[in-house]
Parts: C-alpha cells; sequence; structure tokens
C-alpha cells in the first residue's frame, strides 16, 4: 500500500495502519524528507520560531512502526489499471493508493504575481517571507526618501482567512513591539499593515461576533482593514485594490489555494479549486482502490464541502485506513463523518478566536487555548519543548528571537520566488535563486 | 568610528565602547543581520541545532548601547586619506575605523572544487552541507546499485583541524546513533568516513598526547583517518588522495582560510592568507585611526601570528577600544597582549579534548568543559536556554532534532554552491542556486 503525502493526513493513515501489522505494508512517498506542522508555519515567517521546531524527519514520525518504509520522491503519474504509481525515483506498484498530496496557492489566474506576494505553504517560502519582512526594515533605516521610506514599511496582506489574519496581527505586533528597540533612525510604529479581504467580514468561516472581536484586536495592533475589496493587480511597486494604488514593498498572499495537480490523473471530476470529487468513503469512483484525502480532496459534509484544516485531514486519514483494513476484514465499508471540534485564530499576544458548535470564546482565554491545542497536536517531544519555551519567552519578552536574514542577497531589487509547474506535493518553491 | 563586521572581534570592540558614553558614536556594518557564534556552526551543519539557536540579531546584541547604531551593508572600499568607508548602501566617513571582516575558505588555488566540497564558515553553507549529507542517506536507501550507494555512504572530510574533527565525529556518530533507527533498507552503520590530514597528525595545534586520544575517540565512531595525505583533486565523483581515489558522494573542506579580501585595500603588507599584518597596538603603519582584528589580522604572539580562534577576536576587540579611549583621554596606548586560556575541541558524545597552559582534558570531563564553556559565550539566554534543552535532549535519546532538508531540490545531481568574489565579510555564499 502507497501513501503519497507526509502531511496530516497522509501521517494519520499510515500510522492508523499500524496494528495491522504484517498484514499491511505501507510505503509513504513525499518529496520532502519532513512533516511540517503547517498551523504555526506563520511563526517561522514571522522570525518567532524555528523551522525545524515546527518539523520532523518522517522517518522519525515512522520510526517505531514496523509495516511502514518512507521513501524520498515525487510523484509523476498514476497508471489506475496497472496499479503503478510513477515517480521519479521509480515505479511503485500498488494494491492500494492513498493519496494527500495537499495544496498550493491560487492566484486565480494571475500566476505573474506569485514572485511579488509569495504565498505561505512551505518553509521555503517561510523564510522567504522572514526575509522579505526584516530587510525591508533594514532598508528603511538607511533610506533618505520619505516616500521610499514609507514604501519599505507598507505591509499588504491579502486574504482575511485565518492565515492572513495571523500574518496580519504578527505584523502588527512586531513593528510596534519586537523591533521598537532595534531601530534609531526609523520609528516601527510608523508602519503600515493593511489586511485586504474580499468578502464583507474578515474571518468569513467564523461567527459574525468573532470576526468582530478578531478585526477590532487586529485595528489595535494598527492594522487597516479593507474589505469588501478585490486586488486587481499586484507588482514591484505594490498593489492595485479596487480604485486605489498602495505602493508597499512587501506582498504577502494569504487568499486563493488550488489542489495538487496529481488529481487530474485520477480522470474523475474536480471541483474548482482543482480538488478530487471523492466518494462518502473518500475512495474515488470506479476505483475503490483509490482515496484521496485532506486539502486534496472534495468531500462533503452537511452538504458543502470539507474545509482544508488538519482536523479534516487527520480525521480523514484515520478513516481511509480503517475502511482499508475493513476490505482486508470483509466487511463493509464505512462513509466518513466529519466531527467538528471547532476552530481557531489567533491575532496577536493573548489575543485569539475560537468557536466549537455553540461555544464562541476570544481574547485571552481563546488564545490559551489556542496554544494548548497546537502545542497539544505538535509532532514530536523535542519540538513541543522547544516551541513552549520560545512563546514563553517571547510573551515575557515582547520578543521573537530568529530574526534571521539568511540565503538570500539582502537586496530587496528583484523578485526571487518563481512560479514552478511542478506535480506531486504541488508546493510552489522557490526555482530559481537570483544573487 | 565604524567597526566593520559584527563577528566577536567587531562586538566586542563596540560593546567596550559603550562606557564612553556619548563622546563616541559607534556604527557596526556588516551585510548580514545577525551575529553567528560559529564555534557550534558544525551543529548546525551535522543536524543538531537550528541556524537560528546560533545567531542573534546585531540589533538585538546592540540594543541596550546608546552609543551605537548597526547599518546593514557591504563593504566595498576605504579611502584612508579622506577617511571614508564605502558601502554598498552608502559612503561613511570615520574617525576611527575597525576592521573586523574575518575570513573564508582557500582552496589553495583550486577554487573549482569549491562547488563539491563546501567550507562551513555561514549558516547558508551549513544548511546545505546539512541538505546534502542527509540527502545522501534517502538516495542510498533508494539506490539499488552496490558500488553506487557505497558512493553515497562515503563521507570525506578535508582538513584535520578542530572543524574537521568536529564534522568527522559527527558524521561518525549521524550514521551509527542517529540515523540507524530511521532507514529500513540501508545500514547507516556502512558508512564509511574518511579524514584527511596533510600533517602528521589530527588537532596540529594541541598536545601530540591529546591529538593521539582524539584519533582513538574518532576512530571508535567509525571514523578512517589518513594523515600526512594531501588532496590533489575533487570533483562530483570524489577524491583524489596521494594516489588513491576515492569514490564519495559528500566532500566537505575544512582545509585552508583566506582573510577577507578588504586588507588590500589598506596598503600595507598581507602575509600568506591574505591577513593583514598589524603593528603591536592593533593599528596598522602610517594609520593609527584604522585597526584590523580577528581573523582578518596577523598579529603576533611569543613570535608567532596568532591563530584565528574566538578568544583572539574577543580580546583583540576589548584590545583596540581600550587603545582608542586610551587617545581620547589622552594617554600612550599600550600593545596587546593575548591571554591564552587554553583550546579545546569535540570530538561526538562525551568525548573531546582540551589544553590550558600545562593542564590536559580529554574524554567526558574535557566534554563537559567544552559544553559549559560554549553555553557560556553564546549571546543571549535564549539561545543558551535553547540549545542546552537541545544537548540534553541528544544526549539523552542520541537524536538530532533539525533533521531538515530544505531549499534546494533534494537531487545530488549537481552542485549548487558556486564561489562568489565577494567584496567586505567575504564569506563564501551560494551565489546562484539551480532548480
Amino acid at each position: 500500500m502507497v501513501v503519497v503525502g507526509g502531511g496530516f493526513a497522509g501521517l494519520a493513515a499510515a500510522r492508523a495502519l499500524a496494528p495491522a501489522g504484517d498484514t499491511v505494508e505501507v510505503t509513504v512517498v513525499d518529496r520532502r524528507n519532513h512533516h511540517l506542522f503547517q498551523p504555526l508555519l506563520y511563526q517561522v515567517a514571522m522570525a518567532g520560531l524555528s523551522p525545524a521546531d515546527i518539523s520532523m524527519p518522517i522517518r522519525a514520525v515512522l520510526e517505531r512502526q514496523r509495516n511502514a518504509a518512507v521513501r524520498l520522491g515525487e510523484a509523476r503519474d498514476i497508471d489506475l489499471d496497472a496499479r503503478v504509481l510513477h515517480t521519479d525515483t521509480g515505479a511503485l506498484p500498488y494494491d492500494y493508493l492513498v493519496l494527500a498530496c495537499g495544496a498550493t496557492h491560487s492566484y486565480f489566474g494571475h500566476d505573474a504575481w506569485e514572485p511579488f506576494a509569495p504565498g505561505l505553504k512551505t518553509l521555503e517560502q517561510a523564510t522567504e517571507i522572514r526575509r522579505r519582512v526584516l530587510t525591508a526594515f533594514e532598508l528603511a533605516e538607511l533610506e533618505g526618501d520619505r516616500e521610499r521610506r514609507r514604501e519599505l514599511l507598507t505591509f499588504v496582506v491579502v486574504g482575511g482567512g485565518p492565515t492572513g489574519v495571523e500574518l496580519a496581527g504578527a505584523l502588527g505586533e512586531l513593528s510596534r513591539h519586537t523591533l521598537s528597540r532595534d531601530f534609531r533612525r526609523i520609528d516601527p510604529s510608523g508602519t503600515r499593515v493593511i489586511l485586504i479581504e474580499g468578502g464583507p467580514r474578515v474571518l468569513p468561516s467564523f461567527d459574525p461576533e468573532l470576526s468582530h472581536s478578531a478585526a477590532r484586536a487586529l485595528e489595535r495592533l494598527g492594522v487597516t482593514i479593507w474589505t469588501e475589496t478585490r486586488v486587481t493587480h499586484i507588482d514591484e511597486h505594490g498593489v492595485r485594490a479596487g480604485d486605489e494604488t498602495v505602493r508597499a514593498a512587501t506582498v504577502l498572499w494569504a487568499a486563493g489555494v488550488r489542489a495538487s495537480p496529481l488529481g487530474r490523473a485520477l480522470g474523475v471530476p474536480l471541483d474548482g479549486a482543482g480538488r478530487v470529487v471523492v466518494e462518502p468513503d473518500l475512495s474515488i469512483a470506479g476505483h475503490p482502490e483509490v482515496f484521496v484525502l485532506g486539502d486534496q480532496a472534495h468531500a462533503l459534509h452537511e452538504g458543502a464541502p470539507l474545509p482544508g484544516l488538519a482536523p479534516v485531514a487527520m480525521q480523514q486519514g484515520r478513516a481511509a485506513a480503517r475502511n482499508i483494513l475493513a476490505d482486508l476484514r470483509g466487511v463493509a465499508r464505512e462513509p466518513f463523518a466529519y466531527f467538528d471540534k471547532g476552530s481557531m485564530a489567533t491575532i496577536g499576544r493573548a489575543r485569539a478566536v475560537a468557536q466549537s458548535h455553540r461555544l464562541k470564546l476570544d481574547g485571552l482565554i481563546a488564545w490559551l487555548a489556542w496554544c494548548f491545542v497546537h502545542i497539544l497536536y505538535l509532532v514530536g517531544f523535542r519540538n513541543r519543548l522547544l516551541v513552549f519555551i520560545q512563546w514563553i519567552w517571547s510573551y515575557l519578552r515582547y520578543r521573537r528571537g530568529a530574526r534571521l536574514i539568511t540565503q538570500h542577497d539582502w537586496r530587496l531589487a528583484e523578485p526571487t520566488i518563481t512560479a514552478r509547474a511542478g506535480a506531486s506535493e504541488a508546493d510552489a518553491k522557490p526555482a530559481q535563486v537570483q544573487p
């Protein structure tokens, strides 16, 4: 049995097959060697945590599972009839195939915007965003021209979902608290952070009351929110939104997502975001041996497609594994039933919103719940401890420890991320780095 | 007053000028935004620590020093007569200039070797080495051909000084302990680690007894030591050393160093490694207002030039600051006197050697001393705590937490680091990354 993708869905499926022992043989294929805890990725982008704190080698996650093997490789194509997965490191025959390749950003047909407005799906993108943000402050400190300094200190976040809110809140905090003592010539609180949302409110998937509370918390951090505003153009000078042009050195993209292109190889319907429409048991029509999970899957829950969240992915991974084990035992499969534990988003220091069924929380209590849940789900004891310590330290000292500009030349002159038409896990990665 | 370089020497000089208060104005210029604790850089390369654990923003180091400012910029040239430092972010007039630009690797005229045998001076090089080493194991796991697998699992370290010994020991440990549970198909203890040294023994700057002890400890970790052996060629297939050709996918360079090329702008004699020959007070002949420190300086101690060590750099930084303050008070300068506290090198888990005057230590006690000294000198409470916790965890669990392959494509096919004829801090950095 082959699992493609070492994210939440793929690893949950692989781990749920552990009790089957030698009766199954699981191979997890990923083009990365590590599992990434994406819910905390924005903290890497905002210089709060290090890449290694939120990731773990897939081999280490599965090291005690004797019926699982890990293989580095990028999935290229699927031969459904022959039941063979083709990767760039060889062909893998399967009896069951579990696809959990995730999603990448979608620029709604404007892929030319990507170099100027990177998304946040991979560690490379996170360190690239960190580099851009910290470099903008450094260059503003050197800049004599007032207009250009204003441009360097203007940050635009496109998309008012949880990621956009987290990024905007962290940028507000970074400029007001963390960096305020670091710079002598500029006043980092002169920073402008603009959060642009197409719909009528931020956090549209949350209760309107919590959206309102989040918006007010963002505004207290100095974030300007533009709702009902569509971005019509992005280039190296900034953003055009509605009738307005905002000159900004840093633009971050947290708007649309698009599923891995590998789904196209399946010959079944895809939804508008490229997600594979799956049957109630999470397999695809005509091929009960092929499952599609997580961000790559379009699965219905109470009539609406499920969102791309870690709990959905993990529950689907376990459900797919249960259905495979049901086949092996000769009993009937069960349709996937999502148990909605609720959702949460953090805005900044001691500010978050959370909802679970009828319960709605905001402020400090929601933030503590957010911290607790994220530490709890982080894989690996070492990572948990390190993240916990860094959070305590940041909370007490208003600091961020990972303020590193690495890898690239620090000049902002040229965009350094370009789109990559990849196969497999399909996260956009820096394809070309200019010296 | 302008300080070029935020390493040990530059920061020590800047900090030692704090008591002078408003009578001096210090500007620290660096093309990086962070100070790097180089003695632990090999642990980043060997997946034990994260880049942010051993680095700290220069702004944060100096945040409370009111007479110091930090400026991102790469030094390009010096106009000694006009007393102006030219950087790519503008010209800086100075009354005193402190140059502490450090050193980079020297391939003894064979710069073509660099892509195949990266050195270890920057965070980018450390994460690149980490990527190469971890990728070699991943590809070996996939490889069917026995010869090619052997090549992938052969690691050559060129240079038997402290860095070479630390890298070789960590590679031995990584393959025997850390990764042994991670791989199913290969046996990581089949790894070959070869340490090549041109002289008659490893750690030539140490007492022969300690060299012997270090060599035995390395051999217990599975490292093969070739002394009196000169490398005559390096390419993508491996190393030619003496008459022998070793096919190896990973070659690491820890042999020669060369000082920053900025020294050439001074018009005073340089030594064979490009270091600026300084006067006893650490200034240069004919220009008492220009000091050269640390790895960039050729300063004599008991008739021999001082080695490129952190204690030398820190003591020189403080001495230069004292001499500047002496000028301001109108008293005579003092010649620099190095106080040799001793030196140490670590070989692996619970193994190190240390010497201080007549005291010689090896084994566990030397290792504990090494840990203590390195934690003590690491800048920043947060970094100290995080490194300490990760060491304890690694010690108890034989693990390395930062086993991440990032940034580059994971294929080993093409070399990804090329030489860069930089000015200023002169650390070789990845100039071009191929997708």
